[in-house]
């Protein structure tokens, strides 16, 4: 008999070679329906496998991660199954699950393009392999086995693969009549592969190298009941309906030219103007928190990143150092800040008594991410960081961390981010050596941020082994409105740089003493929040974020003069407004500032025009009335206060 | 008999051959001894060449330029007869005359460094020489004559200019035992250099090329009175305390890091401060004139400055491109904005009702200046122009240059440039095929700037030849506090760039029509500006513009809990505010602030913390009286809207 403990802390005994499928069985039946993977002593594993000593388990239903990846990666077999069925002769390379379902990436051959048509066979040949209710079979194979099976199927990707696993690792799993080379873990059977989608086409470099052959990507998800496709459906039309780029577009906040170059955002005045709303929202608030502001180069010299590190880090794949007419002399785009705001502390002597100096820029870094991975605002070659950095004494490091989470959660409710996790990372205590920094430091600064994220009531999870080389962090996700998570802010101690730039202060003892560094963005990085700004808002952005306040819409030409002036005294107040002089029915009027997000429309028609009034209709909320021009800039800038007040 | 043409109409006759100098002692001795050179049918000349045919006459007292030259290139022959008196051996290169004196570029030798204790001997053999009344001879030669003459004296450098030279064109200036190359014209006589200074040394690649030997440059002034020159070296002492690297490194505004590079400032928080004020004015002001505000990346792929034309403009001596992992791939540093400003233009359709399009960014850009050329802000390698692009139709032209005018005028008026000139620089009319844009729109282009400029009653020069191949231009140039001038913005029009861009927009015809483009600065660049409002107000910035608003001075230790409430007072309200808490006597902490340059010193003490005042004193003038916090705050708000409403 061996002994499992169960998550709850209970222990029951089972017969030596029991599954966890037939420990949840046990359970319950109805359990067993609704568990996918399991975990036995800490390893992530198919129900179906046999346990044999003592050992923790844990069952997964579909609310674990591990659960859902188990499901999409077994999906993912049988749509290369399906494929398979239909298309004889495809290749395949690797078919991972994703955050959402699962793709597989294959060769179809030269002669074969794939279409939206082919999407729909596969769907229904998925269907129709699932219903059949086919077992998933794990088996342990020599890496010659391995390469002999692929090498006689033709199947080049897979061969190219193998040569890089170590003998003795490798294994295979099958369904009907398809064999993949795989890790798993994988679902029993395909029973529980109830809904079926296949979503999309793509292309993808062969291991993403721009080198290889490009490969067909086809993106699947699958759920153990139709009613969660159709909703996620719903989830995925809300998505695209929401997606920055596209509305990005409509709104004319930014573009992409091809000249200027991929993953080089030029902002449009619109997004200009929302961006410089939130620059000047932020600065305003760092000012009060006794931030300094700085303005750096967005160069320096390849020595700058010598002494800091970053120029072996950003190597071949990066942005190329720049030669100039001097020979030997080599500039670099900065691909962060922080060395020259460490140029900065160095240019002035510090003494105990000045620190923390917290030192600020909305600093524009550029880094070269391949052209495949670049997605609008998201993912970016230039991108502007709401960058600081403190440099602070190690007695002072917790009062630091601690008015940064304040900064970061006083900005978040500000913007109505309510739903927030926090990730603290740690160092991983079984390779200390890894880590810079004097052993006292690291616990210091790990209690440091603990107890200030506890002080601070921050829900946060806890990591260990994902603290950066230089220091432990803490990380920032929010949660938008449908449900997505969007990674924002982090805190980063930092113990390297201070030693590389050898930043000093003068201690009261008057010696030279080594300041510790915080590296910390609240926003992210400006392109990358105002996605999320969109994709939360669909556009429509509060007031005081909104491009344009108001349009003022006449009802017929004869008001366009009325109209005019009224522009004339909301503009000259600051209240960006526009004007649709068209010769338009008003109902259609009405309707297109709708579209432009827009969040006041001013209607003016005879009574206004006699009364020196406007009639205020709020988007998505309706009439406010009639107002004197003076009344409605009052309402306004106390409706953008209350905004921006907590 | 000749006649001669004045300049104030009149003509006279005199004897054919008579020198402009005889002229001149016609007129009256005492104009002999005031004048230093003459322009003889537009050709500037020596006063002691014949005239042998009718002609204009211009006689040029110390007040022209042309005076000015002739001195100051006399005075650097003078000089380089006093080195090789004192220094036989040395071999010169070129001894212009510059804006203000003179400079000689020698090569003493690999033996001989030359030291200030040289320049006193130099000086003083100067002063000797030109006692002597030493003749400035001319004598025409022909290439073989002046070849030989440079090469039996070992002048290589003389040889080498001489090898450039078109035989028929050369000539010789001798005085004393000292005879060089040179085009003139000269003063008569040493006579009139009556005081001499030789300021100062400094190192100078020969022809300005780092690849060519570091030559000795000496500089020096002279002046036809002893007065004028005890003015001028008052004037510099004034202008070296004014010197905005000194004053910048005093206040803490600016930095340069050897590591960061070069020609690359690195804006510490308070001159961040100073840069942040001026760009949220220029903004606020650009906002009610219709200006867009854009954003854009620092870099561009090669193919869009290909498009622009600047590709190869900006060639071997500047930032070299960009390579990325991807092969064939670069981009490039921004030398301009333009392009960038074109391709936002071009993302959206427009209608020649929304013209004209007011583009405006302040856009960081990155020009190679060699490293000799690098001078403190007023020359660097990255700036920022508070650049626009006027979008419009030709027929728009007129007015687009008006309301720039406008705000140029304006600008000056609030920052105190109360003296300033404009230069209109127009095509060269027999040249007209080297100009890009159609002959009728050059022409109408060229009025409006002249009529827009009537209209707005700018004094102008109109400079012909001047102008861009792709558009004539508007300069404006500014005198400082101590005579100086600057150049500052310019206005210029582009008939080039809309058409590499295929810029359109639809008509009221519904066709398709070229837009003109207008560049325009106003200030030049943020750097340049700032320098010269640093060394125009020597460092004592306007109210608003100062990072620093005031100083609370504690009368002692004692007081220092009452200045605290007090500072967090007044960075409440927004008045950036200093502490000075050291326990120093009252009197040096306010002669500390002084050179600070902080405009308000507040003062507490007893009285002041018992009745919630502070005693207000402003530098320069004096108390201003007890006040209540709230009503500072008021008065530093209404004093700085004083500043900046014209």
């Amino acid at each position: 008999m061996i002994k499992i403990k169960f998550p709850d802390g209970s222990v029951r005994e089972y017969k030596k070679g029991i599954t966890s499928l037939e420990i949840a069985e046990q359970i319950s039946p109805r359990l067993a329906k609704e568990v996918y993977a399991a975990t036995v002593n800490g390893e992530i594993r198919d129900l179906t496998r046999s346990i044999d000593t003592d050992a923790t388990l844990i069952l997964h239903k579909w609310e674990d991660e591990q659960a859902k990846h188990a499901f999409w990666h077994s999906s993912s077999h049988l749509m290369a199954e399906a494929i398979e069925a239909l298309f004889p002769g495809t290749k395949f390379g690797i078919g991972p699950a994703i955050e959402n379902g699962f793709y597989y990436d294959i060769d179809p051959g030269n002669e074969k393009v794939f279409t939206d048509s082919d999407l729909v066979l596969i769907e229904n040949k998925m269907k129709e392999l699932a219903s059949k209710n086919l077992t998933y079979v794990r088996k342990d194979v020599s890496k010659k086995e391995a390469l002999d099976l692929f090498s006689k199927k033709g199947d080049e990707y897979k061969t190219e693969l193998i040569g890089d696993l170590e003998d003795g690792t490798i294994s295979l799993y099958s369904q009907g009549n398809f064999t993949d080379l795989c890790r798993g873990p994988h679902l029993p059977s395909t029973e529980a592969i109830k809904a079926v989608k296949v979503l999309s086409l793509a292309g993808a470099y062969w291991r993403g190298n721009e080198k290889r052959k490009m490969l067909t990507r086809i993106y699947g998800i699958t759920f153990p009941k139709q009613k969660m496709l159709d909703d996620y459906l719903v989830f995925l039309e809300e998505a695209k309906k929401r997606d920055h780029r596209r509305i990005g577009k409509e709104l004319e906040l930014f573009t992409f030219s091809p000249k200027v170059g991929m993953g080089l955002p030029l902002w449009m005045p619109k997004g200009s103007e929302v961006r410089k709303s939130l620059i000047d929202f932020m600065t305003g608030i760092l000012r009060k928190r006794g931030y300094q502001m700085v303005t750096t180069p967005h160069i320096g010299n390849v020595n700058l990143y010598k002494t800091s590190g970053h120029f072996e880090k950003y190597g071949a794949d990066s942005f190329q150092p720049i030669n100039t007419p001097q020979e030997g002399e080599q500039f670099m785009l900065k691909p962060m800040n922080c060395p020259h705001h460490c140029e900065i502390f160095n240019a002035t002597p510090h003494s105990y008594k000045d620190l923390p100096y917290r030192m600020a820029e909305f600093g524009t870094v550029y880094r070269y991410e391949q052209s495949g991975e670049l997605h609008g605002l998201t993912r970016v070659r230039s991108f502007t960081q709401d960058d600081a950095h403190h440099f602070c004494r190690p007695d002072q490091l917790r009062e630091e961390f601690k008015s940064i989470i304040d900064l970061v959660l006083y900005t978040f409710k500000i913007l109505n981010f309510n739903e927030y996790t926090a990730q603290i990372s740690l160092r991983d205590p079984d390779n200390k050596q890894k880590y810079i920094g004097s052993e006292e430091n690291w616990i210091k600064a790990e209690n440091d941020i603990i107890e200030a994220a506890a002080e601070k009531n921050l829900k946060t999870i806890v990591v260990t082994g994902e603290a950066a080389f230089y220091g432990p962090k803490l990380d920032f996700m929010v949660k938008d409105a449908i449900g997505r998570k969007w990674q924002l802010g982090t805190i980063q101690v930092d113990y390297n740089l201070p030693e590389r730039f050898d930043l000093t202060y003068n201690g009261s003892d008057n010696q030279k003493h080594r300041p510790v560094m915080i590296h910390r963005t609240i926003f992210g990085s400006m392109e990358r929040f105002i996605a999320v700004m969109i994709e939360n808002t669909a556009g429509k952005f509060p007031l005081w974020l909104a491009p344009d306040k108001a349009i003022i819409l006449p009802i017929s030409e004869k008001y366009n003069d009325y109209a005019q002036n009224v522009l004339q005294l909301l503009n000259n107040s600051d209240i960006c407004t526009l004007i649709d002089e068209r010769s338009e029915k008003i109902g259609k009027k009405i309707r297109d500032s709708e579209l432009r997000r827009i969040p006041y429309l001013l209607i003016v028609g005879e009574k206004e025009a006699e009364n020196g009034t406007i009639a205020v209709r709020k988007q998505g909320e309706g009439d406010k009335g009639a107002m004197k021009i003076d009344d409605f800039v009052t309402f306004i800038k106390e409706e953008i206060k209350k905004e921006i007040a907590v």
